[in-house]
Formats: C-alpha cells, sequence, structure tokens
C-alpha cells in the first residue's frame, strides 16, 4: 500500500515545484539571477520569494510560492463558501515587467485554498498579458496556448474562464482592461461562478471532483511557459525609443491603479497582514501618470487603447 | 437691504479665488505656466483643473476647484448625516509634488458639503507636508502656522485635527505615516468626529455656527501659502544626486498606494464617476518600487522613516 498525501501537500508539492522550473527558464531567457527570500508568516506557515530586478530582460520579476495556514478574520471569511475559520492556502504567482516596451507584461497564479473546519475546498488563479503595444499574433498565441489546454478537459472551460479575466482585469474608472486578457477562475470546486457572484454556468458534473481539478490547473499551470515565452523571444530584439519607454511608463501607472484600486488578491493580503513586500512585488520598478495624456490619432498607443476597451476572441481570431 | 448669497455660494466663490491665488503664486515660485482645463460634470456642475508638469521647481503640480450638484449614490449617501439623496459640493484641492527631494511635497484641500434636501452641511478639508528628507525646522514651521491659526478662533481645534491628520494620513500596511502630517477635518459642523467614526471631543458650542466654520475656513485657506512657501525658498537651491532621486521616487511610491489604498476622496471621486485626470492628478509625474529596498542604518533616509512612524508634536517643537 501506497499512502497518497492529502491534495493540498500535493499541490504545495506542485506549485513550489513550478516555482522552481519558473525561474530557471526566466534565469537562463535574462541571464541573471533571482534573489530568494524564504520568510515565516507570524500566524503560520510561510513561503519563498524570488525577484530579479533590473535584469538585461526584466526590469523587474517577481515570482513568489507561499503556503499559509491560521484563522481567518471573520468578516474575510464570511462571504467565502464553506465555514468555520480555519484555512490553509497555497500558491503560485508571478508579475513579470520587461524593459523592453515591445515584449508584454504577463501575470499568472494558481492556488488552492481549504476551510480546515469543514473540508471546504477549492482552486483559482489565472494568467493574464498586457502588452504597451498591441500585437495581435502575441495576443493569438497567448489566448490559444490556453485555450487548447482547457479544451483538454472540457470544451466549455476556456470560454467561461476568458469572460471571467475579461470581467475581472478591467478599470471601471478608465474604461479599459488591463490587458489583452487571458484566463481567469475562481472557487472551482466550490461552486465557482456562483460563489463569485456571477451568473451561474453550465458546470460539468466532473467538475465537483477535486483530483479533476487538480490535473487542470497542473495543465495550465504547466502551460505558461508556452504561452509566455515565444512572445519574449518574438520581441526582445525590437528597438526602442525615448517616446515608447514614456508609454510604457504610462500603461505600468494604470497597472498600478488596478492593482491597488481592485485586485482582490492584493486587498486581501495587505487586509491579513501578509508580506507587504511580497505582496507589492508585483508593482512595477517605475510607473509614471501625465495630467491629460492623449496618444496621437491612429497612433500604435491609440490603436492599442481602442483594443483594451474592446473585448476580442483572441483564441479564434487569424493573425 | 443688501441681498447676502447663500453660504455655500459665497464658499464656492472664496475657493475659486483661492485657487487663483495660490496658482499665481506658484507660477511666481516655478517661472512656468500652469495649464487650465474647464469641465462640466454630466451629473451637474463642474470645475477648473490647473496642471503645472515639468516645471523647473515643480515636476507636477495640480490645483483643482470644483462645484458640482446632482443625486448621490445611496450607499454613498447612507453614512452621511442628513438625508436625501441631492447635495452640492465645492472646494479646492492641490498637490505639488517638486523635482528636488529636498522640497517637501505637500497636499492641501478645503471643501463645503451640503444635502440639499434637508439643509445639512458641512465643511472638511486639511493640509499635510510629505516631506522625502525630514527636517525638523520644515515640519515645525508647518505645524505652527496652522496651530496659530487655529488658535484665532479657538485653542482646542489645532489638537483635534493634528491628531485626526496623524489617523487620516497612515498607512497601515507600512506602518508608518505617509508625512510629518499637519491638519485634517470632516463633517466640521455636522457632528464633526461622530459623523467620522472617531472619539467624540470636546466641541465648543460655537461649532454649530456655519458663518463661524466659514471664517475658520477661510483662515486655513489663506494660512496655506504662509505654511508652505517659506519651505519651498529654503531648500530650492540645495543640491541633489541620483541616490536622492531614488530615494524620492520610492517615497512617491508610497504616496500613490497611500492615494489609490486609502484616500477617501479618490475612492469616492472614482466612484462617483468624477473627473478622473482631475481625480488622479494628485498621483507624481514618476513614481518606483523597490523589491525589499532598506536605507542604511542612521542615513537620512531611515531617519525619515523612524520619523514617519512616530508622532511628535511639532507645533510644540524647539528647532
Amino acid at each position: 500500500m501506497t499512502a497518497v498525501p492529502a491534495l493540498i501537500e500535493r499541490a504545495a508539492m506542485y506549485f513550489r515545484e513550478l516555482q522552481d522550473r519558473i525561474v530557471s527558464e526566466l534565469e537562463r531567457l535574462d541571464g541573471g539571477t533571482f534573489r530568494e527570500d524564504s520568510w515565516q508568516r507570524p500566524g503560520g506557515g510561510g513561503g519563498r520569494s524570488r525577484v530579479l530586478s533590473e535584469g538585461a530582460l526584466f526590469e523587474k520579476a517577481g515570482v513568489n510560492f507561499s503556503d499559509v495556514f491560521g484563522q481567518l478574520r471573520p468578516d474575510l471569511a464570511a462571504p467565502m463558501p464553506g465555514s468555520g475559520l480555519g484555512f490553509r492556502a497555497t500558491g503560485v504567482s508571478l508579475v513579470l515587467h520587461p524593459r523592453n516596451p515591445h515584449v508584454p507584461c504577463v501575470h499568472a497564479n494558481f492556488r488552492r485554498f481549504e476551510r480546515t473546519d469543514d473540508g471546504t475546498g477549492w482552486f483559482g488563479g489565472g494568467a493574464d498579458l498586457t502588452p504597451n503595444y498591441l500585437r495581435r499574433e502575441d495576443a493569438i498565441h497567448f489566448h490559444q496556448v490556453f485555450k487548447n489546454t482547457c479544451d483538454r478537459w472540457d470544451t466549455t472551460l476556456f470560454p467561461r474562464f476568458k469572460a471571467w479575466c475579461d470581467d475581472y482585469f478591467f478599470l471601471p474608472h478608465r474604461g479599459e482592461s488591463r490587458g489583452v486578457g487571458g484566463i481567469f477562475f475562481d472557487y472551482l470546486g466550490a461552486g465557482a461562478e456562483r460563489a463569485a457572484g456571477r451568473a451561474e454556468a453550465g458546470i460539468s458534473g466532473v467538475e465537483a471532483d477535486p483530483e479533476w481539478l487538480f490535473a487542470l490547473v497542473c495543465g495550465l499551470g504547466d502551460a505558461f511557459l508556452e504561452a509566455y515565452v515565444p512572445l519574449v523571444e518574438r520581441r526582445r530584439r525590437e528597438p526602442w525609443n525615448d517616446a515608447q519607454r514614456r508609454w510604457q511608463l504610462l500603461r505600468r501607472g494604470r497597472y498600478v491603479e488596478f492593482n491597488l484600486l481592485y485586485d482582490r488578491g492584493t486587498v486581501f493580503g495587505l487586509r491579513t497582514a501578509g508580506r507587504v513586500e511580497s505582496i507589492l512585488m508585483s508593482l512595477p520598478l517605475e510607473a509614471r501618470w501625465e495630467y491629460g495624456y492623449e496618444p496621437a490619432p491612429a497612433s500604435p498607443e491609440a490603436i492599442t487603447i481602442a483594443a483594451l476597451k474592446a473585448r476580442y476572441d483572441w483564441a479564434n481570431s487569424q493573425p
């Protein structure tokens, strides 16, 4: 007889291993070395933050692994599925801010959350792309990789996760999306859309099986490098000038606005006294806000903004 | 018989005139010219935004006047004193981000809010100083000017407003204040501390008189230039280097964090579909986030951080 570790133990092992694999590939791409900080959470558990600053390719890149447990604050626990205050959460999250304005910024996060009192548990996560300059073929590639992966489990998944991503990474005060989207999901295995206050989707029965969901999340985590690295290889040698750098810094200002005004992970982390340096690792090294900036009509900058105000079906588009 | 305009009309006239006076003095100091945008609010009213970008003295300076009216969103109206949804609000607000890291950043805001259905009305506002490098004599001067002004009305005001400022401009996730403080108040004339959910203070009976409060607010508005301009004159010729610039950008990152995570004016403005460019005018031209940055022990940067974690009684200190 072989003893099989609990699902959340295996999830933690997978996320830790995925952090290693992604960091190793990013170091190969950049040529630099990530700094590593292992940290303990006073309330229970800890993590491993890895950051590359001012590398040749990445101006700032953070890949964080954490596995924490303890007691939830009642006001934060109340809206979640399940009951009790005990919890354990493990996941990997990353944000990459390249130096070259033509290489897109990217974010990804995969996590397992369990309430330890009643055994309710779910997966959450996603991956989304934030180019400074729209390149149709890049958006298409990124979306197609995640569509193909989702389709291996259930062809209804990608359209759900794609729409959820468009809804989530949206700045209402700007009337624009943070980027060209990708996938986003939460509470998978615990009511998903219903638990998130969204319209109910046609969820297949198999979605109640945590092992099926774990395999899906591993598939999506494994797909990240395939979705992103070709875009880096394609864009990293494109020349750029001061005006393009300025535009990149303005776009990063929008990224900061989203993360501090709307991102639930950031706000949840700061309210639960998480490790501030790891939570705000997602912010760019530099950002800029100019009053009343308007890109020239039909310029690449204006075309990008227009694309961020639309919602394209990239996965089914022709490059 | 002379017809006396309603209080809020006179407040709007005062705030507009104060904007003129402050902009004129800032233009004299900088040598540059503020751009002016007059705007209409779709729901009623409008304003006049004035911004100086990349001036010799100010990297970004915004001074905004507004006078808006209409209907409040019920969820935003509920926690306020008074009843009904009709409102009119007028005020002036400014944020100045100097280029030289030795010249402190400053914010000030003075406003009148009225609920037009039941006539409930109040004044709010304040002024606070955010140096990158602590200079005791600057903090003392700034606090003393506002203390002396408050004392002409009531000597209990300054200690109340100073403590309120320390409580308000605080970043819990960093465990530090945004700057060295100044004054902050809200709901003056409508329950003040009680309406803001604060412990009740010993409020004098005269505080129920809107005319007395209006005179106080004009006194504080008039004191702004006296509190700030001497600091500019004192510091603007101090030389600075790249390391000090980098520190300034990191401090501005904290400023962005405060405004987007905690500032009620910013969040209220964005939720009520205010003019985004005028609301986010408060953000610096550039800001920076470095992972795990720690100033050298006992450096001017470390001494400044230590002061932001304390709460000094600057008004009664010796330079």
